[in-house]
Order: structure tokens, then C-alpha cells, then sequence
């Protein structure tokens, strides 16, 4: 499984560009998975008042809601990222938001102020709102989602994680 | 892992009947874990244009959003209980609507017709909206969740399914 990271702060085009990947690695026929960190307090998983809610709102510490072409977990306790990793099975997995693991990451930004504090040594792309107006940061190429899409999966592919 | 089953037709009061017990479990610091098979092709987990429903718009076969209190995976197939149940670690199990498993169930209902065509050998208690009306169906006693919650607690602990 490999396992393709992307960080930045709020709408420097993470899930753009994730979303971007998702789509050309679906077309490829392999099996996407995304995990994405959401950073919000107001963060309510499930629509007010459907049954499921009620289920959370009764104190079952998860609900499982199986559809007719879906099935959801819902584990009422946010899970560290290895415990999610133990219950996934992909080819491809999109990992959004999670800027204090330390693999190998694709920063987002939108300005240079923000890859001064994000930019590391375990940086090999960086992309998002930037890539419009720079082309490299401290050697790290700086690819755009829509025109250097084949780079950015090949780099990705060449220096990111693989977990089995 | 007890599992309590419960199964009935739409507004007979399967979910009024799961969330008491949902509250009774977890009052006595037990780890309560629901299930519900949703029949509807208009079930829609995620809200629409949220980054988590972009991801499966792309072709992402699992999107998992990790919340500061809350974890949920959403796999984009209809998962078997058997599937289900080997993710599922809880001292209480509330399941609804599997009406095709084979094992030991509580039957909602609102009229006679409907326990005619849905008490079998494996019912061992009714209740739901027609408890209003009815104590007894060939033998079963007919419990309100109300009035009578004891009860089907005391039943569903000798009758039920025990999972390890």
C-alpha cells in the first residue's frame, strides 16, 4: 500500500490535489483509500435527528449504519493514525491533514510564510495555491495539481511511504 | 458480546425500542455498539460537497474522517454482517433491521398482520407500537419499552446471541 501524504493549512489546496489523485488512481482500477484529519470542534459526523444520530446521542460508542452501496463506522473516540492504519486495506492511500507524523510529505501552501514553518526534510513536493507563482522552494520542486499532474504522482510513487 | 437483534417493519418502533436500551447499557458504563441496516436507495452518509464526500465522488472505495472526538469510516459497499461483526469489539451489541439472519430476535410491530409475517421460531419477545394494544402473540410475551423495559432486558440477557 502506498501511502501518499499531504499537509498545509486551511485552503492551500490539499484536497484538491488529493482529490485529483483519487480520481487518476481510480481510473488506473486500484483500490483508493482516503483518511483526512479534521481540525474542527463543530466536526458532526451525522445528519441531526436521522436514526443513526440518535444512536451516538444515546451513548453506543460506535454505530455502524449499513446501506444498501454503503457501510460507515462510526467510532464515537478520535483514533491515532496507526490504529486507523491497522483497519485499512488499499492500494493507494491518501492521507490529508496529518502534519505531526513523520513520513514523507507533499506540502500545500499559499505563500511562502506557510512552507517556512511546513517545509522539512521529509518534504519531496510541494504544491497547492503556490504552484501558481513558484517553482521551487530549497530545491524542492513546487508542481501544480493541473499541469505537472504526472510528476507529482511519479515523485509520490518514488518517495513515499509503502506499508504492507 | 451480547447481541441483541431487533427487527420490524418502517415506524414500528425498532429504533425508539434500541435507543432505550442503548441508554440503559451505557448508564451502567457498558460499551454499547449499534448496527442498523438502512433500506433506503436515497442513503447518503456524507453531507453533500463536504471534503470527505469529494473523496468518494473521485473513486475512493474507503474515506475515513478523523475527527477530535470522532472517527468514521465510510466503505462504498454494502458490507455483510458477518463482515461487520469481525470490526466490532463492544460488551453490548443493538443490532436492527437484519431480518433475514437466523438467530434470536425481538419483533416490532403496530398491528397483528405484521407479527404474522415476521414471528418465527427464533422470536422471543414483541414489542414496539403494538405493545399498546397487546400482551401476548402464540405464547410470546409483548413488551413495552416503557412500561416494561426490566423485562425485556432480563429476556434479551437469557435469549440472545453471545459473540466472542
Amino acid at each position: 500500500m502506498l501511502l501518499i501524504n499531504a499537509i498545509g493549512f486551511s485552503n492551500s489546496g490539499k484536497t484538491t490535489l488529493l482529490e485529483v489523485m483519487a480520481k487518476h488512481f481510480s481510473s488506473q482500477g486500484k483500490n483508493v483509500a482516503v483518511i483526512k484529519d479534521i481540525h474542527s470542534e463543530q466536526y458532526q459526523p451525522e445528519k441531526e435527528e436521522s436514526d443513526t444520530w440518535r444512536y451516538a446521542q444515546a451513548g453506543a460508542q460506535l454505530v455502524v449504519g449499513r446501506g444498501m452501496q454503503d457501510t460507515v463506522f462510526h467510532w464515537r473516540h478520535s483514533q491515532k493514525l496507526l490504529e486507523i492504519l491497522g483497519k485499512v486495506s488499499a492500494d493507494i492511500l491518501l492521507v490529508e491533514g496529518f502534519k505531526d507524523e513523520r513520513m514523507p510529505r507533499i506540502v500545500c501552501a499559499t505563500e511562502d510564510a506557510q512552507l517556512v514553518k511546513l517545509v522539512d526534510a521529509h518534504t519531496y513536493c510541494i504544491s497547492g495555491v503556490i504552484s501558481e507563482k513558484l517553482q521551487e522552494f530549497r530545491g524542492i520542486p513546487v508542481y501544480n495539481f493541473q499541469r505537472d499532474l504526472p510528476k507529482i504522482i511519479e515523485l509520490a510513487e518514488q518517495k513515499s511511504t509503502r506499508v504492507e
